[in-house]
């Protein structure tokens, strides 16, 4: 099942940062979403290489085209194929490599588990698979708008820099993604002192998902935590994954960490939040809060030391286009895989009750 | 699928707290694995309630009945279900609570869902279900050990108290499964201290997997971190999954988080383990390394705020035996795990290589 | 997923003939459905052995003990674990023949693709293991109440004989379950003249599903006719399926074959039922028609040759109480098979439009 | 699950008849299998329009496009997508009728289900999307080459005309795919007859896989038998499916049915094949043999009542090329469908003996 994701809203995306193209087939999205090219194009535009000085400079258009299951601009319940052509890439650069294995990249446990060796890049394993999430996510978002929920990203740390501040206002107004306009400016100068330095750095994602109804969730293994979880981990930079208070649960006594309840305007409602919104795995009406910490890019101009197919020791310097700290592009990413989840458990909503069943969707 | 966990070796469970059984059934065991119940008890024996000062004082023997799937102590490759009876429960304390959400329980997200109470301790929510993934585990373990893989867990840090070394020899010696003797005291103390308050706390656990060949686990969105994130997460007082260097990662420079490889006596190995084992969502012979922060238990005799079923405000402490500190308990269950993961995916090896899939299993 | 059916509403079994139990446990079962064991039982009383003459004379009560997922009478959306246990087996008269491979059993293919040979009996591949089936089945029907919904199952031909009429009302007043009760007469003696003379007959076995909605279904591989074929193939002694007109179609011409519709009583019909009340894999309101052709008992006291573990051929003569028409046991469990798979699509509804989906359940 | 098919070799599917494109990406298909457009064009070019007199007229290159998953001609273990544009259409001819239902087309189980009309010949339930499966199924036969399988179609009946003979060399020969010339002719015969009544006409089609190993196949409810079932009845014009004696069974005594077990040269065999090479859901060693009885196409040119979508009265006559016999241009996809099925079975061996599982693949 490794190249789909979901239950009821099902994901399968295929493709190779050098091959012919980027693709995703949606099964299981209701019929009747209103569905435009442009609704895709807005969110892959967020991830796409070449946005800023802190991203590659790599030039991608990415363009989407959408194949099936839309009929005069709505869904008709059929399975949706898109694609993304791969317009701009260049193996060359990859020549001079291509019997090492670049550190941190899948390269040898790909080696190990295939037997066969796709040096262009990163293969499948490259990251630009994920403008296929984005893509699926982005019909996934239009689901969630439907039920009024949203699902916000952005950038709580990179190097070291925190976010003194949230303000979703200013997230889309600086290449960082930062909520702080004043973070904002120093994550950014962080990041091009530490590419002038050909090294990379990483950097703390928060994930809020807004307006989720209470009642949404499985129990035991399905729990909508745990299934967070793995989406967010899924995404190949990804190291750690909270929920809620997340790390710091570890140092916490039952008295602070428990959320106890009040009546607020005659709606049920936590005092705290440090459930992150889900409690037994099942949502409790509060924002859900998620957050990943990210890798620094593991392609840096920096020699470092590595071996060959062949097992002989030698040096690597990736020269090329590459992010010097994926973060920012990262939070549509991180986005779509949350949104993908809850449009799947909205549409599940295993075992509820047979009343409740009709409302829920 | 939230009460099955699994792709090849799949298991589904069920149980309430208080209902009659516990059970599981284990589906795609390969036949001719030797299994008796006594490799199941031994398991479930760390896993059981009253071992200990710091854990509920609630006696519970929780003897496995093995029903089917094994024959002349050989599993037969048919589906194996095991039952654990529950022998020892009361009811009686929860009828004073049996309308009030418990803070932190599933007690309002269960009820919005299902439209239903289960009044009786935490019905199909109780840690006690975890008794079921144990039981399994067991039997996962005795696969991992024919390809001489073994899981390991301890707690590397209970209410602030840190492991400072980690023998592996010391863990079952203690009550508090902690690694390093001089700690194990310390950490025992703490959680007594905060038992006579009426109050919990929670803590660090740590896991690790030894003997993984390179090779095993999924691209894409079936990493084996990502799978391990969501069986971890997946154990209901988990807020946070680590992998490898783990939140650490958002403070690191690529030269410092990539491994480098090297050659190590003709094995192709790694200077470093910051992918805690794992690279592009496969093993790459390293220690598989996990973590997982675990919640202060939610049920203390605290006072504490809550509401009832018809909205009314209240006040809540929770007489019963509850344990002070899940950590020493949860150990066996994240193994377990770990343990079921890393067998699913050496059954799977999908889309290995033709040649290689025949030795990998 | 050998022992797993269904996607929503799923079953997982377990049990050997001659282990502990045979089990089932449900899950994605909605909660609030009114359900005791009497429910249960009432269908597990129509498939037990030693009913009449024409089946086994075998004794077993096979009482239904329900273990989880039911509080006061409701299922509470848990996963329900269903027990029957196993107390009258006796494996002696399988000791004389415990190395020979019983011509038409799973015997040969266990022992090839197992490489262990339990031999008290069918083991796993036993038709007892058909008990859970209908213990879920029972369930299912339940749940297909709410919709109106009604599954009925009959015996249309045994040993040749033909029933000519269909009265509801008589299927169960006869031991062959017959619709007419002038065929049944001479089922039954057909039966036992075969009985006699050491064999076992065949027959055809058909299952009407009254009052489903048009809409419930779903394209290409997920089609409600392909499934319930799998779901029907699954039965130990189905060799054939049939949908709607079935083999018949093959000397059909087009204008013959497709159903016209016509406008009845405001409703939209159909002149003809040919389709077998599914078109493209989706319910059109129509019936539901469905008919399996039913293998002759492979177990019977006629000699036969066969060979040995050790590949030394042999004559077998298989003694003990077996039936000698599996047909009339079969329809409970035909019922429950297309019971399970109506409800799962119910649950599903996949892909359906957005503002269908809210009333389809 | 509706567009996918398959455990470990997963395909799914997405396109219209009328749309840009039909795609499969087929996911788990292992590495290292050498495999070129050629390889998956010679199998499209046996289903594709327009090969015959006795097939649709209309013209369609169906020139399938690799994107992924394949690096110099050999699979990398990656999920390969496939696409074959749709260039030959026409959606005028469906302008008249585009608010008709046709009969026995999907079109009014669609509408209620979705809500939408997708009036362009027929969207996602037009046999066009079966290019997909077939372009799949070419990889599914490249794996089984490498086991000594071949899967065999041909037809053995067309309008009440029977095959006397069966001669694997004619089966291409001739445009009716029957493995007798003789009957051939007269098949051809019939269908130009039926056709020039504006008429069409259905017939049986038999697959036979061959050199299947023993052990293949999983128990309960994954029986080979049944999937195999499920696989067939999902193609949109079969009614029946017959496995081994198939309806025959129903009329036979144990003793005439049951298939003896003899040494032959050192082999287990059996003395006939009732059981068409599958026992207990397990492939015993001797030919796996099918059979589907096909539905006259329901696209005739003859007057038929129908309705429209406003349930109004009205009569249709379609015009347009289609096949007056589907059956030839079914035999690939049958094919295709039960090689899926073996791949998928061979990959997955679950539950099988630790040792035979290392051979088994």
């Amino acid at each position: 099942m490794s190249n789909t994701f979901g239950q009821r809203f099902r994901i399968t995306t295929a493709g190779e940062s050098h091959g012919k193209s980027i693709s995703v087939t949606v099964d299981g999205c209701p019929a009747g979403i209103k569905l435009q090219a442009e609704d895709i194009q807005k969110e892959l535009d967020r991830r796409k290489p070449g946005q800023s000085k802190v991203t590659t400079q790599r030039k991608e258009e990415d363009l989407v085209e959408i194949h099936s299951g839309v009929f005069e601009d709505t869904t008709t319940g059929a399975s949706i194929m898109m694609l993304i052509r791969n317009t701009n890439f260049d193996t060359s650069k990859y020549e001079p490599i291509r019997d090492l294995f670049r550190p941190n990249s899948a390269d040898y446990t790909y080696w190990k588990k295939y037997g066969i060796r796709d040096w262009r890049g990163g293969g499948r394993a490259s990251a630009r698979e994920t403008a296929a999430r984005v893509a699926a996510g982005a019909i996934a978002k239009k689901i969630l708008e439907l039920e009024n929920i949203v699902v916000i990203g952005y950038c709580l740390e990179i190097g070291g820099i925190k976010a003194e501040s949230i303000d979703y206002n200013e997230i889309e107004k600086n290449p960082v993604r930062c909520p702080d306009k004043n973070s904002a400016k120093k994550m950014e100068e962080r990041i091009l002192e530490v590419k002038s330095q050909g090294d990379s750095v990483g950097g703390l994602v928060e994930i809020i998902a807004k307006n989720v109804p209470p009642g949404l969730g499985e129990p035991t293994f399905g729990k909508l935590s745990a299934k967070l979880m793995e989406a967010l981990g899924s995404i190949g930079a990804v190291d750690c994954v909270e929920n809620g208070a997340g790390m710091k649960v570890k140092d916490m006594l039952g008295s602070e960490c428990n959320d106890q309840m009040i009546m607020d305007k005659g709606r049920m409602r936590f005092l705290t939040n440090n459930s992150g919104g889900i409690q037994g795995g099942i949502s409790n009406g509060e924002d859900i809060v998620l957050r990943i910490a990210v890798k620094p890019t593991p392609s840096i101009a920096k020699e470092q030391k590595t071996i060959d197919i062949h097992g002989k020791e030698a040096t690597i310097k990736i020269e090329g286009k590459h992010d010097p700290c994926i973060c920012p592009r990262i939070v549509p990413v991180a986005e779509s895989m949350v949104a993908l989840v809850l449009v799947d458990y909205l549409l599940l909503a295993e075992g509820a009750n047979y009343e409740v069943r009709k409302w829920l969707r």
